[in-house]
């Protein structure tokens, strides 16, 4: 499950938690681009209807939303079954617990895991990723624009689970062991 | 695996990136608190050594952080194994996929899920939740209390992981399985 950047912001109390929380260069660069941001809009006011974004833009704010998530979809399986299998072979036969346990154990470690390595991974998807394409703040706030990003992040992050089930295909699957068993 | 926002703002673009993905009421909002924050910040200035945070503070500072982390973690694990089970007990019979198998497509659907799910626990967890207690950005700064809210994080997921096992009960062990095929 991700922590949604998105909606940590929805009252003072809330809002202000969201600031101390951030380091102090981070609150310095974020007041800067906020006044930036804010001086872009106060311009724009009074120009005439707001174009609504062409495709293009589209295509690349889909891209660059999924790209972050597939990373989160494919580490939180892999590392997931990764770890599950191993206590499920080592664990598992040992103490009897099932193999779906071993999962709910290999999924404990991948999102203690997650904590650590969500930044790294924003990170490199930054440095591959498209950016976000240059859009402004109203054409942002389209309800067209949101769902396209959601949509594409619950995309990226169910292919990043597929892919991220290659492991599988390195383990003797379940029926080979129930075989083994009797 | 969460999604970081306290790794999103590293330099112009990606800062630009974040408040281009907030709603305009959001960006109001931010745009209002940080203005304070930044008037608290220089009234503070020169005026001697930052005490650093008490233990009771600290305390609640890590229940503030575990508690949100715990609802993901419940949920993560819960929605895994729940879906992970019913693959298993339906597709898993009849297509022969292993169990681990059922369980990464069960994460794969926890993981979609979360991206709708995870403002809704942010939320349920703020009304619950204790505060952040009434600190300076300074003592926010200090290296003991991030490392403290770290912490408290990677408890509250794994605790919360590990009580979203529960539906574990529920279902019959693997063994009895492989006795119920042969």
């Amino acid at each position: 499950m991700y922590k949604n950047i998105y909606s940590a912001l929805y009252d003072e109390s809330s809002t202000k938690d969201f600031i101390y929380s951030l380091h102090s260069r981070e609150r310095e660069l974020l007041f800067k681009e906020m006044q930036k941001c804010e001086e872009k809009r106060l311009k724009s006011e009074g120009q005439g209807p707001v174009q609504p974004p062409t495709s293009e833009q589209l295509r690349f704010l889909a891209f660059h939303n999924a790209l972050p998530f597939f990373g989160f979809g494919f580490l939180d399986n892999l590392i997931m079954i990764a770890f599950g299998e191993y206590i499920d072979m080592t664990l598992g036969m040992r103490l009897g617990i099932s193999t779906m346990a071993a999962a709910g154990f290999g999924n404990l470690i991948s999102d203690v895991a997650g904590i650590g390595l969500a930044s790294y991974v924003e990170r490199l998807s930054m440095k591959f990723g498209v950016r976000t394409p240059e859009m402004s703040p109203e054409q942002i706030d389209m309800p067209k624009t949101r769902w396209i990003a959601s949509i594409a992040r619950a995309f990226g992050v169910a292919f990043g689970c597929f892919i991220g089930m290659f492991p599988l295909l390195l383990f003797k699957d379940e029926d080979e062991k129930c075989e083994d068993k009797t």
